[in-house]
This record gives structure tokens, sequence and C-alpha cells, in this order.
């Protein structure tokens, strides 16, 4: 099996791929969350693992749009801890670490950790965690760590010098698993929808959540996104529990299709979050 | 006026705050959201300028969190048109570059420009446009240019080689500017509000917009946001028109006060977007 990921490889996507799917999976990495979701539709791989929402940065719009605009379903959300690691070339001491490379996240979630162990060493941005190992593996010199998910230890031979390092704020990531088909019912699942009403319209979202409160249906996520074809345009992504096999769901869908000038069921998976 | 920007220096958020304010003000960086909204909390500066939102990027969760709990109030709205330039040393050419640095979205945003003027150059990821403009600046090679703001080059003493280089998709970011006090009212306002609810209870928030809903107060943008305190609890965003001084305004703020359990009203602004 094939499973794309937002790359580069040894990143907490293909950590939440590896999680989901196993050690035995083929990982493809891309570039842009766009070019996972166009791969999933085309069919190049089976699965595609994209990042939806982290509690640090929020939704990401990309994610949003691929959704919206592309040919495939969700299958499943997978959430992941964030959980980082300091990682140097064998040999290395974490007291004789004088530069630290990693995504400017990572070391803002990391400062504590710096402060108190490593409070003199240089701090260098890089674009992504995985990047920042790649870099320290490369380079092999004992003064340089990176921060990053321990598995990129293995990936690019570095040592785990700490471990567990990112301050106290509780932090995870929410991931979406895109496929033809979405999921099955199961005994405790959700829902995601996106939609589109009529502009300058005060009412109408209100109308249609109300399509949900009648039936019980409880909201789990709910957003508002500029649709980039004017100002003031909105699409609306909605999480729900239930299945849209569920009696109470598919009648709240069928009534909410009415009202809105369109409406994408994104998919059924079991909750998680 | 000392105005806080998120840095660092020539970036987006420092454009938008020209745009603003004009030329004469103190422009001071702060390395994090939560740091420009604690400085004006503390006085620090009168104003600050947080990027709140962007087409491609979402909104920013580390900004919504510093708007629920910092004690600053949203006094404007700033909506900043993303023009990305080729930026390169005095004397460089065109046709002569053969490296390209800047921030991966800048990248991918001017990849149409690339592939038709530089598709052998070779793209080199930065933590931000600034960076990409300061390292250019720097090193003063003529093969090197930078992706970013035309600003930038006054900033570096770099060249513009290509103006608004960004492929043809409509994209903007929305700042916020942060303050002691909101603003008075004017004939077209927007007013920001957050709130939380008792949690798990299916049709709170379709109550909610209810209140707005039957005093005809169109809403312009709703997001949800786990609190961070326990899976499944959730802050709201809501933005909507009219000024919380208004009548209509101020009785559905007395009323949805009463249904939550806890509603700061970020403040009322004239309304850009």
């Amino acid at each position: 099996m094939r499973v794309g990921v937002l790359g580069p490889r040894g990143t907490y996507a293909e950590l939440a791929a590896r999680s989901q799917f196993g050690d035995k999976v083929e990982v493809v990495p891309y570039p842009i969350i766009t070019s996972v979701a166009e791969a999933v539709a085309r069919g190049d791989v089976q699965v595609g693992v994209i990042p939806i929402e982290s509690l640090r940065e929020g939704s990401v719009g990309e994610a949003l749009d691929a959704l919206a605009w592309t040919d495939v379903k969700v299958q499943a959300e997978i959430v992941v801890p964030i959980s980082h690691s300091l990682l140097g070339v064998p040999g290395a001491k974490l007291g004789e670490i004088t530069q630290v490379l990693s995504h400017p996240q990572a070391l803002a979630q990391s400062r504590e950790f710096l402060r108190k162990n490593l409070p003199k060493a240089e701090l260098i941005e890089m674009t992504s965690t995985a990047k920042a190992a790649e870099q320290v593996g490369k380079l092999k010199q004992p003064h340089m760590a990176a921060i990053g998910p321990k598995a990129l230890a293995d990936l690019y031979e570095l040592k785990v010098l700490g471990e567990d390092i990112q301050s106290g704020e509780f932090n995870i990531t929410r991931f979406l698993c895109l496929a033809k088909e979405d999921s099955k019912p199961t005994s405790r699942d959700k829902t995601s929808i996106v939609f589109y009403t009529a502009r300058d319209r005060p009412g109408t979202l209100h109308e249609i959540l109300g399509e949900f409160t009648v039936r019980g249906i409880n909201l789990t996520k709910i957003e508002s996104r500029p649709s980039k074809k004017a100002l003031g345009d909105y699409l609306f992504f909605i999480d729900f529990e239930g299945h849209r096999e569920d009696p109470k769901v598919n009648e709240a869908l069928e009534v909410v299709k009415l009202k809105t000038a369109m409406l994408k069921v994104l998919g059924s998976y079991p909750k998680r979050f």
C-alpha cells in the first residue's frame, strides 16, 4: 500500500501515517498539501495523510481548500501529540552543544528546556524539523543538534540527547486520511461537511445549524473561510458527531442540501478527537 | 508613537502597520504574536499589529489565543494584498540568477514566474521573506535573489528584478491592530467576540447565533477552537457587522452574555473586509 504524506520524510505527518497504517506501507512524500490530495484523486496513492489543524497553529487553510475542491473523501482522523527530542550526532554530549537547528515553532515550544540546559546555544531556524535533522546528520559536527520528533534519529543516524523537551503546554496536531471512499459506520463516528450559502443573508447559517440542533446532533467544529471568489463569500466547514448513514444525520443532510447553494459531504469516519 | 509588530523587520506585518499609521511611527518588532499582545497590555507600545488570517494559511491559532487571553482590544483591521517582488543586489540581472531564496509559501506562490523566467534556478527555503532578503543583501552575490515584499529592497539595499510575480490567485492577509481601547462608532463597523459554552450541549451555538439572526445582524466570520483545557472544549470566535454601541448589537451581546460561561467583547472597529 502506498500512502502519500506532506513531506519531507520524517516529519509529524509521516509519524501520523505510521501510527495509522504501520511500518510496512510505502510512504510517498509530496511538497504541498494540494499535491497529496491530487495524488489520492488520481489513484497514485491509496491514502493521503494531511495536517488539518493544530492547537497552536489553528486550521490549515490549504488543507480546507484541498478538501473543498478535490475529489476525495475523509476516511479517518489521526491525532498526534507533539513530542520533541534533541538530536545530535553519535558521540555528541548535551553540555557541548552550541548550535540548535529546528523549525521556529519547535524552537519556541522547547524554549524552557533550552533556557535551562543550553542557555548560550545559537538557535538556527530551518523550514522543517526534518530539514534540521538532515543538516545535522550531514555536517556531523558534535556541537550541533536538531529539535524534532524522535523518529528522525533513525532516519538521519542521530542520537537522542533529550526527550519530551517541549514546554508543558498541551499540544496536538490533527491529521486527516484522504481516500476514494470514507469509512463504514462504527459505534462512535464523526462526519465532515463543507457548504456554501448565498451571500449577505443573515440567518442562513443559524437556520442550517438548527437542522442539526433539532435532531440532537452535536457539532464538534465550525469554521468559515473566504471562498476566494469575492470578498464576503464564505465556505463553512462543519464537523459533527454521527455517521452520514445514521437516519437522523442523513435527514439533516438532505434538508441542508436544499438550503445551501453547494453541499459536499467530505466523509464519515471513527471519532478520535 | 510606538507600534509593535510581528517581526522580523520588513515583512508584511510591518507593511500593514505602515499602511495604517504612516512612515513616521516607530516600529518595534517582536518574535512571536503573544509578545506583541503582551507589549500592548503592558503599555510598552501604544498599538500592536498581528496577522489574524490569510486566504492561504487560514486563521492564525496563536493570534486567536492572544485575543482570548490577553487584556487588549481590537481597534482596527488592515487588509494587505500579497504582492511579491524578486530582489537582487545592485548590478544583478534577471537572466543570471541561479539561486532564489524565500519563505516556502512565497516560493510556491511565485512558481509560475520562476518556471517561465528562471527554470533552472535553485530554490532555497528560508523562515521568512525578510531573512531571505537580509541574506542576499549580506552575501552580495549577483547570482542570488530573494522573493518578498518590495519594501525589503530599501531595507537591505536591493534592486527590484521583477514585480508582482505571484501567481494569479487572489491572496490577502488580514491583520488586527490591538490597543487598550477599541474604536468609536463609524457608519460601517464590525465587532469581534469570543465566548465559551458548556460542553456537549448540542444547540447552544445555534441558540446564540439565533440572537444575532433575530436582530438582523450579519455574521462575517465564525470559528471554533479547542480551548486547550480538555478535548472537546471549544472557544467560539465570531465577527459580525455593527458596533457594540448600536442598540441591537448591545442587546444581542447582553443576551449572549447570559447564555455563555464566558463572553469577551474583543472590540468594535471600522469594517475593511
